[in-house]
């Protein structure tokens, strides 16, 4: 038996064929070209698909199913609300479409919940029972993983940690409201808190690595500046650190999980970032819940989104 | 068939037959009387139980099982991690010894998941896939209802919303952190800022409502001479709703339940209340999370806790 797993991204779309033992045995991207609608997007990933059976020698019979990863929330694995990037309508029945053009159950979930899935069923959290998959990029996504199935919630927004208040009436964010965890400890949070230092300080080896060029200036310079030693850029990490800390403790007083799972380019920072997290932990979160915490980076990297998806077929 | 439900507590335990239509048939409260030890104390319940039984012309066959909500940390439904107010010893596995007793399949679950489960089967969330209940008491407690069955967590705490942080480095909780919801938002946290805010102003209908005696104030005075339209005590009312929105808005955010239920003393302030929290929710949580959420408080009272323990046999 094979899964197929899709990664549909904005402008790129990455399809997988996955074996019973998780393995990615054949794997293609194909432009995701959304303004032609979905049917005809859908249908092009359908004979992305077949090609890949064909090449493999893989029967379509022995394809199991279908699972899609949407920016956008997803009801009942199906339905997906509103599209991020997309100029498709809303409350569009993307699983019942596929379905359609294919012939095979498919299942559809958030971008961000099938990484958390594919984290605890063939990644970092695998052979836990409860995780919680955190994505720390250009803003903050997250999945919860209970008991074999990402929590959907009840509109398809359940994990989206980023938009909980660190601080009352603080920073803006990008989803309009203040204070929200994403506006400081996600990598365009880290970096406006850098730009908003370097106004008054460019007298640091941060400032002189990016050649004064603040417009240029991303979370990977601030980290590798810490670590050679600038102390104004190991400010900042302690301050990504603290907040970090602060977001996740809130997530693990609330879940209790077993383990948190880091993924995003902030998350490449590695140990360097996450023992000062760590070490930080126990004052933001509840003594029982943090007591045996694990915290590490996901280890899917770019199949995250292809192998998740998969695990859709797999969820409870 | 029927079910036992026991809410043990420090001083009191309250114990309840209920039948198949969640009914409590039959109820009666005895002394815990925990300085015995575990073993008597449960032996006295079962004894309690199979006398009601008996007064209700029960057989002891058509007694399915009995649940127990205990407070403290309780890991797979059965191990009692801790006990917050008994001299009794970590780690106890209280349904074995329920079962060796009794010959009946008991459930565990700590008291405010239990009152969590009670309102989600038989209560102010019943028919809703998604809730959550927070208790709003002394302290802040509360329970994750997915799908037919409360979360527990990793180490039995799931569910703890008191402990996550509002504010960094805030007021002082009794857990021994800063900044906890419950600082704030309980009780406590009300009457301790009303206190604090007396020291320097004492010309308001409150002070004279509990004539002068500030260490007699409780919250339920707050709300009474806020309804009776005495300004200092409106403050406060806000103080407590701006805290709550915040807290809730947070659980919102990253569970995106149907519903939130509302209980202990705090909720008792109702509409008052609630109206305020309403209103100021959609600054706090993701705006697809709160767009149709449900606020309101519970409707078991103290039934709750031998509702919600019953209702453990009945999780998925």
């Amino acid at each position: 038996m094979y899964l197929a797993g899709v990664d549909l991204g904005g402008t790129n779309t990455k399809i997988g064929v996955l074996d019973e033992n998780g393995e990615i045995i054949k794997s293609t991207s194909i432009k995701t070209l959304s303004s032609n609608g979905p049917w005809k997007t859908l249908e092009r990933i359908w004979a992305a698909i077949k090609k890949m059976l064909q090449e493999k020698n893989i029967d379509e019979d022995d394809l199991q199913g279908i699972g899609l990863g949407i920016p956008g929330p997803v009801v009942d694995n199906s339905v997906v609300s509103s599209f991020a990037n997309f100029p498709w309508d809303d409350n569009i029945d993307i699983a019942d479409m596929m379905e359609k053009i294919t012939g095979k159950k498919t299942k559809v979930d958030n971008d961000v919940n099938v990484i958390a899935l594919g984290e605890a069923v063939y990644g970092a959290a695998k052979g836990y029972k409860i995780s919680v998959t955190v994505a720390l990029g250009t803003g903050i996504g997250g999945g919860i993983y209970i008991d074999g199935k990402v929590l959907s919630g009840a509109t398809g927004s359940g994990g989206e940690v980023g938009h909980m208040k660190l601080v009352r009436d603080g920073k803006l964010c990008g989803c309009g409201q203040k204070g929200c965890f994403e506006a400081y400890a996600s990598a365009t949070g880290l970096v406006r808190e850098a730009i908003s230092r370097l106004y008054i300080n460019k007298n640091n080896l941060l400032y002189k690595s990016i050649g004064g060029k603040v417009e240029n200036l991303e979370a990977k310079h601030i980290f590798d500046a810490a670590l050679e030693g600038d102390s104004f850029s190991i400010d900042l990490v302690d301050y990504e650190a603290e907040h970090l800390a602060m977001g996740l403790g809130n997530i693990i007083s609330i879940i209790n999980p077993e383990i948190v799972v880091l993924g995003g380019g902030v998350a490449m920072a590695g140990d360097f970032l996450l023992d000062k997290v760590r070490e930080k932990l126990p004052e933001y979160a509840y003594s029982e819940a943090v007591r045996n915490i694990i915290i590490k980076t996901g280890n899917l990297g770019n199949d995250a989104g292809i192998k998740g998806a998969a695990a859709l077929l797999l969820e409870k």
